[in-house]
């Protein structure tokens, strides 16, 4: 086990670095708040940063370079040994090498020399500019360290989450079902049982709901970085509308809102609304997705492969006559998209539920899922999807992070 | 001129390109957001996609290829000529190449044949993860495309601001300005002339005007994605710390407020506050630094070089008695860092004031840019900073974006 990563995590590191015939992960970053990073050094206060892990073996511990020598106290943090700025000769390099690609090729080199990395394969995480990347990949390359495509390595270092991660979540969830819960509640407050919608007098649009979702999950310290999705009608069975503003919402008619803020971390959460009557398609389509959401919540646990859950949704949906991807490959009516991803540092994350997923498409204790069946169906306008949060335990969910009705009816709240 | 581009922009490109002996310019992105798309394609929702810029000439114009057939009518609003996911085969290529560097090589190749671009170097900008950026650009090279950083044709083309890009600058400044109004509000009604400050009976902290800040940059629709720097006294000596929430503040020491919201892009501005009678060197300096703006203001217009305002400051701070990073490079004492930077898509852009600038080193009409004077005195735990954020217009300041007082005394304000 080396300094700073659990046993799981070490055996992970062995495995996948073995597997690409690589001597160690290199991971660079514009900031510690890199998607790559941040599960390793936490919420640190760190610049530019790069976190060498060899394989795992006695005294080969992770060791993280940070390039300004303020940052002394914030990079001590997680633990690891440091690469500080005098000794990676930060000043003088930056000095003599103003164009970033330049500076990073030496920088890492004098880095892995220092970390005392054997020549030979490393794979590479982490966000820096392409251009640059493709830069310094070319100077490792020419030291002895070839480079390839290491994000992988680092998504399966990230699936199982540790009590930090959970804790990070669980705030953001927290977050997510008080904006839905505040949706509900303006809903259930409009008027107008046969048309558009109106609240306070004013017509009741998509984005009256969308600043209210905004406040509410501000006030919990949250960010919106990839925005959400409130999605009347025809726009909900478009996949990829995020909801027009100026939109006004009618009676009897489907709202999809689909809530994914990120505090440290993501959360996720779907629910789907109708104020007044919902046409009988829809009132069907949403009992066929509750018990389609019911079938996976029942099936998740460690083991079970993501997309075992997703043939067995299928069979149950196609069962009830609606066209799935497994029957119907490219539909764009009925059950259009997987059921499922991890969540986490970013918002799809592994466990993987796709057909071709390796290792990753196998859920394990500790992973945090998304679960998140759906009918769609554009000809006539209406959609449904519903979306609960789950970490998984050894015998399956262990914690609900969505704590929340499923009901189309907001009065019902 | 290419369509979509201005005249400006394709002498820009053509210059950048030539200087490189690239073929065309290669922008790619995980979201339209990112840093280097976005000043070419706005505010569109668009999910992965890559540009390609060919050098300027007849019939060559940008074009913008996406991946998800839903976007089409977001692709389309920035006016390039579009290539399709049906085009690039990206269904097709999703299937038989689940890792990305491998299926981003073969749709980039598949775009690069599409656009017709003929064999040879080009520049890449954009920030796909580095190793997935790593492994298409082998694949590319192979391809009879190799790549080099183009991250500074980005820069460089983004330098100059557009309308719609200072609107949304102006519109973050205003958020900016309004959340130092509100701290200078606090400092103002807190009490304690002599020992720690407190405001209703609670000592007055870094956090809470942290908390305080936040809440009217979010009423104001901006986020902080670089938090934010609120430092007192010894930690706004050091330049790197961003202050400690626990931290009581005192009457008589320096507090240095730098905030750097984002909305569509970045504002930025600095004031430093003393409440109560500040020491005679903390009074003196604060004089000197208004004393560098000032001068700093008077000397920007287009064709001067940054670094020629740099050395014009710190002549000024050294007649004074301050070391400057010409007199003594390397100081943490007196004057320590340079004197601003460029503002936009990035918190840091260009022009630059470095000395090793080249081009991008010398002011032009429409740059926004940040000006920040500071004086520094680790040992006796004080410091000062001043920056204003400006529009440049053919003469000079043609725009200020920082409308607020510079008086130390919060009830000056």
């Amino acid at each position: 086990m080396s300094a700073g990563l659990d046993a799981h995590a070490s055996e992970v590191l062995e495995r996948e670095l073995a597997d690409r015939g690589c001597e160690a992960l290199l991971v660079v970053g514009a900031s510690g708040r890199d998607p790559d990073l941040a599960p390793f050094v936490g919420p640190v206060h760190l610049g530019r940063a790069f976190l060498v892990m060899a394989r795992p073996g006695p005294g080969r511990g992770p060791l993280l370079g940070y390039l300004t020598p303020m940052e002394r106290g914030e990079a001590a943090k997680p633990g690891f040994a440091l690469l500080a700025p005098a000794e990676l000769e930060v000043e003088r390099l930056a000095r003599e090498r103003p164009e970033p690609a330049s500076f990073w090729s030496a920088l890492l080199v004098k880095g892995l020399e220092l970390a005392e990395i054997p020549r030979g394969r490393l794979a590479l995480a982490g966000h820096l500019g392409a251009g640059h990347a493709v830069g310094f990949a070319r100077a490792l390359e020419e030291a002895g360290w070839p480079l390839v495509d290491g994000h992988e390595v680092v998504r399966r270092l990230r699936q199982r989450k540790r009590p930090a991660e959970l804790a990070a979540i669980r705030e953001a969830a927290r977050g997510a079902a008080a904006a839905m819960r505040r949706v509900a509640e303006l809903l259930a407050a409009a008027e107008g049982a046969r048309g558009d919608l109106r609240l306070a007098g004013e017509p009741l649009t998509v984005g009256r709901l969308r600043r209210e979702v905004f406040r509410v999950v501000t006030d919990h310290g949250l960010e919106q970085p990839e925005a959400n999705i409130i999605a009347p009608a025809e726009e909900g069975a478009a996949p990829h509308s995020i909801g027009t503003d100026s939109r006004s919402l009618r009676a009897g008619e489907s709202l999809i809102v689909d809530l994914f803020p990120r505090g440290r971390l993501f959360a996720d959460c779907t629910r789907t609304f109708c104020v007044g009557e919902p046409p009988a398609a829809l009132a069907a389509a949403h009992a066929a997705v509750r018990g389609a959401l019911a079938t996976a919540r029942a099936g998740v646990r460690p083991g079970v492969r993501g997309f075992a859950l997703q043939e067995e949704v299928c069979r149950g949906f196609q069962d009830l006559g609606h066209p799935t991807p497994i029957s119907h490959p490219g539909t764009e009516i009925g059950y259009v998209h997987n059921l499922g991803h991890g969540v986490g540092h970013e918002l799809h994350e592994f466990p993987s539920f796709r057909k071709e997923a390796g290792v990753e498409g196998v859920l394990g204790e500790g992973d945090v899922i998304a679960l998140e069946p759906g009918l769609y169906d554009p000809e006539q306008g209406w959609a449904v999807r519903l979306e609960d949060l789950v970490v998984l335990g050894p015998e399956g969910i262990a914690e609900d992070l969505t704590p929340l009705p499923y009901d189309l009816d907001p009065r019902a709240w």
